[in-house]
């Protein structure tokens, strides 16, 4: 694991250490080389400099690696043999214009399993971008997003998704009883993997999507607004494209009910509920989608993208 | 005061107790009547029946009775001589039909400032109707709006917003580290005052608003994407109708960065700020609205709407 | 499981249901029957009365029905054939002078594991309890307590150990900020169990406790201030009647930095650190030990002492 | 105001500029020279440099700077003519040998009221210091604790205690749901002013203080535990003497229920709740002490001395 010095990185570690099939052979932190850190739910691990790792001794190799250092690492991990997910943004869709990054399969596992299972690199998507993309993957798929429209995202992230880093804005004393949007104007760097997705599907829609910044450690609500074409804004079974597309996913969770960030916490899920918009002239669905951004929104979603690579049971080692 | 029990109801008390002007004649609670209870910033008071509340002693009396309750004991001191500002929703407009109803004009300071002036009755606006409502009034005034359009709200609210019931899922356990919308699918009984006075606008345009349930005790943000009117989707300067409509107004903010719960805390201000939206094909402003749901949403504007009706200083006794 | 529908009830059924070798037979809430409610970490349950509980159906059964209602559910379970852990302190040492009573084995696992192991019917320790108990057991059991001296045991629980019940003080709104000590004055009704093993273990010591209450969900972290014997307050390295007690066990943690209520969340783990005071006359002991309420402090020891009554492995199915 | 960045300073300034005879003549704030920061409350101030503070421009001169930088920028606003309260813990009782130090007032304010009075210079206490020595100065100065006794103090600060710092530890993600206690061992620097003020009163006792870091931001709350003498130990009013000691001020506030933080904060008062313990061969009093560690416990201190020092009422600007 490189780059493991973060809050996705010892989540990481932590699931690591606990699967039945996979052995963390090294944790890498250059500013915390020697340290010795206790890991999410028990155990430790000690890191070393990201140059000491000995990357031919590990047949996988996570990186979550500042964005924009992690690709020249994800090639030496290569060259020395293993396979990668890298958890940054350098190799994801629409973030890349290179060959070899278009080759990279976006780790959105239950939209590109197929791609992922083959692969021996992985671009393992944000955490907003996880949420909101599962939300609307089946609308956007089947087709059901009017044509021109503008899919308006107002999401929310606990703390941890502004990693582990020395902020003031990020103390306990800032953050507890507030609340702010942030990255406002539709300019979050999310958007690029997001746009490119719905690019990918052929998607004729605009996003509008504003983050916020909660009081919570953990986990991401998007709430999502969707224009229906026609034919969608007909059907008075909001959520039967949704049963249809996610039907037999072990990690996605159909409620009736909006769902909350406790249900999802330290799970790898995502969970979404829908409902149609009363007393609006266009027809529209209103989308929830709920995951910790720690777990589906990186380290478990990770392993869940290693464990295809591998050849492993999906769900192995991942808490549902 | 009638109903003051409740977090708006001592809030109110407090800010009665420390007025220049005012002087608490007497708090209501039917099932605290004889307890006394602290009052926030220090102080106490000591409740008594509603039924014994009396009404002739009081130049005005503020009534947070529950809604449906409250407006047989509004004409009960109305008929006791006594000026009404009515924090319940029974007299608000779109709430009643009635010609008595129609003719009291709903609080919402800076919309309705000669009305409330000379009004015996007023109706205090909802926390989330007065965070939004103040939001977007410049652009539906100015005629900003696009026609037809669908403005997307999503707001969240402290848990003081809730009411001070026994309720589990109000508990510290149920709201801590997590989020949550409610009253899903555009049915928030807010709705019902918004419209009226989107009617009373003459605007032609569909609200779709979104109430989550944030882990703080207080405050509300309301993230708004208004799709722009031609001659309003040109312009550059975002802000300028809100600073022609809120130049001089003593409560209204308008900022440069999105607003922040803390910065609005304890304080009767809305705090907004503006921003065009990026990347999308529509023209559409952004607008942030943030305000102390129990101050600026409820007690705060009860007492600036009471101070009117009183011929005093709209700001006296008024934390800015 | 008896009286799921709390708390602890909910995170023990979470924990059956996870279990490589138990299953859930049923779960009973009289007040929630008929009523399908989330586990914590995924799963549900749908809870029956209490009255069509299946006793004879299990082969152990767990209650945790409210003081002084579980006794005789007790009683009916044996009656049925089932073996029993009280989650209640009916059965507890100092809370009955029963014969029957005294010869149930107060399951604080680590102490007395051996009667555990032969158990029918096991009375599971107090959250509070629990933490004080392990974090003075060595001291206790090797006499290195003065004669007749007070130990002062502050403690601070999160509101989970208040239960699930709809209190107005327990709202989020009312715990959030905030923190308060309560059952002042040396009253709190786990000092019985408490002075029960003082007793028991010979010990010449008053205890004097006091419980805060601190907003978090989970965890319960005592410090306590002991007066040593005068042996051992010539002793250098006071950690080391720790490590000669607990040196093997598994769900003991003797860490060198003060423990922290996060590292020992959603684990069934007792962490403990000690210090010796310094510029004070008297030769005393700092101990602090941090459980989590629901798992160490209940749910996680009842399954451990589970496990040891059933003949399995004392850690089967518990997050260590 | 010297060194206004941190949460003191900053709640500071906001006293200052809206105290009725206090106005903002400057605020240093090195690293952040030239930024505009919000006051809690609302209102902004601009920072300059410390080493361009017009010193000669204020009649009293508050310092926030660092332990050990401070007291040479109080000569120098001396020798500029102004008075100065400093909040650092350079010229407190117990930090400075010097017979300069010596000569400043020590600025508790209830303690030592008549010589803040006359004083050119006060040294402005500790956060803990303050809550800590009113819950024990009746006891100390009417000589009711035992001979040689050890007072136990456990005490627990919100997050803005240990400064505005970007510290990995202080963030939210880190301290929400957690608790611990930190500088164990009867080592924390506050036991030097609070041992020097013991020495003051002659009290022959030890004082054994664990401080502990809560998620809050804001309040501490002292919990101590003191063996009473023999007479004291006979009587059955706990708390006349303090009644007899605090009965006429104005910022004490004498409870029969055990303080709650949420009743202190954003306030300038000390909130203190005594009660006898029960079941302990050694007479001993529970004593609670609970203050708004940025209100009584800095900032609202210093302008309660601030107000003595210039000849204005004591309480003038203060929220009481």
């Amino acid at each position: 694991m490189l780059g493991a010095s973060g809050y996705a990185g010892r989540e990481l570690c932590a699931l690591v250490s606990r699967h039945p099939r996979l052995a963390l052979a090294f944790a890498t932190a250059n500013e915390q080389r020697g340290a010795t850190v206790e890991l999410p739910g028990g155990g430790a691990v000690t890191f070393v400099a990201t140059e000491d790792a000995p990357l031919g001794q590990a047949k996988l190799v996570f990186s979550a690696l500042p964005h924009g250092t992690s690709k020249a690492w994800v090639e030496r991990a290569r060259a020395a043999g293993a396979k990668v997910v890298d958890l940054s943004s350098d190799l994801r869709i629409g973030n890349n214009d290179s060959a070899a990054a278009t080759a990279v399969p976006y780790g959105l596992t239950e939209a590109r399993r197929d791609a992922v299972r083959g692969a021996d690199v992985v671009a393992n998507p944000g955490c907003y971008a996880t949420a909101i993309l599962l939300g609307l993957l089946p609308l956007l798929e089947q087709r059901l997003v009017a044509h021109g429209a503008t899919i308006t995202v107002n999401a929310s992230s606990g703390v941890t998704g502004a990693g582990f880093s020395a902020r003031t804005d990020l103390l306990f004393g800032e953050i507890a009883e507030n609340f702010r949007a942030y990255s406002v104007g539709n300019t979050h760097r999310h958007l690029n993997e997001m746009r490119a997705m719905l690019g990918e599907l052929h998607a004729d829609a605009d996003l509008l999507f504003t983050p916020h910044l909660l009081p919570t450690a953990r986990g991401i609500l998007a709430t999502m607004t969707v224009p229906l074409s026609r034919e969608a804004g007909e059907t008075t079974d909001a959520l039967a494209p949704y049963r249809a597309r996610y039907g037999t996913e072990r990690f996605i969770e159909l409620v009736d009910e909006p769902p909350e960030l406790r249900h999802v916490a330290h799970r790898n899920v995502a969970r979404i509920a829908v409902v149609r918009a009363a007393h609006v002239r266009t027809p529209t669905l209103l989308v929830f989608s709920a995951i910790d951004n720690l777990m589906k929104g990186a380290a478990g979603q990770a392993v869940q993208n290693a464990n295809l690579m591998l050849g492993l049971d999906e769900a192995m080692g991942l808490p549902a």
